[in-house]
């Protein structure tokens, strides 16, 4: 465990089939004006609205509705839900979705009492919160983000073409996160396997970075096994209880800050898939699937020997005969047949990406230093056209 | 993930060589009353308690000492610490030791203000918390217990022979931990891998238990492999930083909660040998690994599926051309080999204990139901037996 480092998660978790009634014990915390933020709908077709709704109306509290959240949430939205928080001075914010609703409910949080314009100061800027934050609870529908568990929120700006991430403090994470498996059930397998795609990557980002022996690590490899096995399952059977919970936990541990703890961390794929996502407004998953493989197949030899320990304890790749370059190769090709099996995007064209956007989606990708290699914005490029 | 579970943990942790300044950050928060409280006096010869005690001092702070804690505190050193804490209205309990100390620090906490006897309404009848509970702080000098950020509190009554831990709520988990590796440096050897053991079966208590799969114990091998690794380390190199923080930040992790999620859970081998402790003080974790080996034979034909996936995951062994029963034998062969090799107890009778002593310790353990078997008195006597 390198450096000096703090930990804390107050987020209270309520897990499996019968989670949502608890919600009981969590609204008489808050005062009676409850904002409900959801998505496209699809909450009224499987009844989750309904059931939220008579939760809600039971324990009194008055809703001001606030739907129609975007996969990616732009920050035209952001200042719409600001004003329905501000108006309507809401005592918490209930985001009922999955991690673009419940990173909107955190970024409306934040900047409903923000007295500037919050993309400026808490995106381009990255400022620290220092206004008043409305506390936010989630009901997960959606799994992927790990945005339940943690201070994060990512807002899409289309003018100035450019999708941002701020990690708030923790005391911007949800006050209490309901994860009920069955609520995913009903996510057409598109999105499904783009979300379990992007459990991995965030669990890849921390994993690949440092050259020290780090228990983090040890529960990144657990964590990537548990996700690779149920993964083959859930795409086969979605409605098996057994993998799709495994995937729920797996994704709140994956980025809930935990893995993370005495690492540097890379983020480099995100930084390339968030540039890409505010060209195609494409499912961020699979804009993270579609350029993974070049990136790490550029990257290894600048990381081999984490590469060599990721082919051997992640994919069980026989190390025996073979050099430190074959067995790390033999595990990035182990994981791209599970990527293709699982059926994820592979190549950035079938995103919309065209040639002429290659250089400012490069330009629009923030350059990270923790990984095994800083790029250069010409590697960027070379990596793009290598996902086409 | 089985079942429907909840999860918080509020404890905020500062890792690191540097993380004692942060109680900096954390006295503030609390009035000037400061129960001090450690063990056998060795942070006065290793300097911790100096400056610990410079901080309560440039933090304005009153200090109320309470020194003496025992490896195996008692019911009567609880009663004193009750006193010390009532009659000075402490605010906050700061705990400068290990697992005994903190585990002490909690038991006072919840026990100050109770009306009636703690020991009987706390231990025997495991009532819940219903009285004003003092917050606690620890400042960590020695690794196993991961007391630092859970509700647990063993108290030993040596009158009536037993040894009995409470698991409290969130409410009684330390507010904050300060963890850093280096004040373990000083620790005697023996006090070192028997703080190891205890972190090992932590995790193995938890772990076998449950036919189902399940990420809790993806992260369960992960945490295992990191421990064995560093363990190997830490014995012959006290002083090497990465294998130190590596065992510190598993034991916090082995015993917070995270990996008892949906699992049923097991603790027989606790059971067993905190009743050997009731009868001989001996040291906590090598009572554990005492009776480790016996115990886990005795039950692996009940949960073969998970002692074979152990030998595999956990131990490397390879299950090419063996059947179950062999490869989860070999598997057992290398942990005992492990234990042997970083210098653990292997039997009981080298802690004390004496043959007419077997029946008493086998009625002083409670039995459980959440592993592969639920032992009968007579199966208890026949693993003691084999444990002398």
């Amino acid at each position: 465990m390198l450096g000096n480092f703090s930990y804390c998660n107050p987020t209270k978790l309520y897990f499996g089939e019968d989670s949502l009634k608890f919600l009981n014990e969590e609204l008489p915390k808050y005062g009676a004006k409850i904002m409900l933020t959801y998505g496209g709908g699809s909450i009224k077709q499987n009844g989750i609205y309904d059931e939220v709704m008579a939760i809600l109306k039971a324990n009194g509290k008055t809703v001001f509705e606030d739907p129609g959240v975007m996969p990616n949430p732009t920050v035209e939205k952001l200042y719409e839900g600001c004003q329905i928080a501000r108006q309507n001075e809401v005592d918490l914010i209930l985001a009922v979705g999955g991690g673009s609703v419940c990173d909107y409910a955190k970024a409306v949080s934040v900047s409903a009492y923000c007295e500037e314009d919050p993309w400026d100061k808490y995106y381009l800027r990255m400022a620290d919160v220092d206004n008043k934050i409305i506390p936010v609870g989630c009901v997960l529908t959606m799994v992927g983000t790990g945005s339940e568990m943690n201070g994060g929120a990512v807002i899409t700006n289309h003018a100035s073409k450019l999708k941002i991430g701020h990690v708030f403090g923790s005391n911007v994470f949800p006050k209490f996160a309901v994860l009920n498996p069955v609520f995913t059930y009903t996510l057409p397998q598109y999105q499904m396997v783009a979300g379990i795609y992007d459990i991995m990557n965030h669990i890849t980002e921390q994993y690949f970075s440092g050259e020290d022996d780090n228990t983090s690590d040890y529960i990144s490899e657990g964590l990537l096994r548990s996700l690779i096995h149920s993964a083959r399952i859930a795409v086969k059977d979605p409605k098996n209880y057994e993998a799709r919970s495994n995937i729920m936990w797996t994704a709140t541990w994956a980025l809930n800050t935990l893995v993370a703890m005495g690492k540097t961390t890379d983020w480099m794929v995100h930084m390339i898939g968030q540039s890409i996502g505010a060209y195609t407004d494409a499912t961020h998953g699979m804009t993270l699937s579609a350029v993974s493989m070049a990136y790490y197949r550029h990257i290894c030899p600048y990381g081999l020997p984490k590469f060599k320990r990721f082919a051997i304890n992640v994919w069980n790749v026989d190390p025996a005969g073979k050099t430190d370059a074959q067995i790390a190769a033999e595990g990035l090709e182990r994981m791209e047949n599970w990527m293709r099996e699982i059926g994820l995007v592979m190549n950035i064209k079938e995103l919309g990406v065209t040639d002429d956007m290659l250089e400012g989606i490069a330009q629009g990708s923030f350059i990270m230093d923790g990984g095994y290699k800083v790029l250069t914005q010409e590697e960027i490029i070379s990596i793009l056209k290598a996902s086409m």
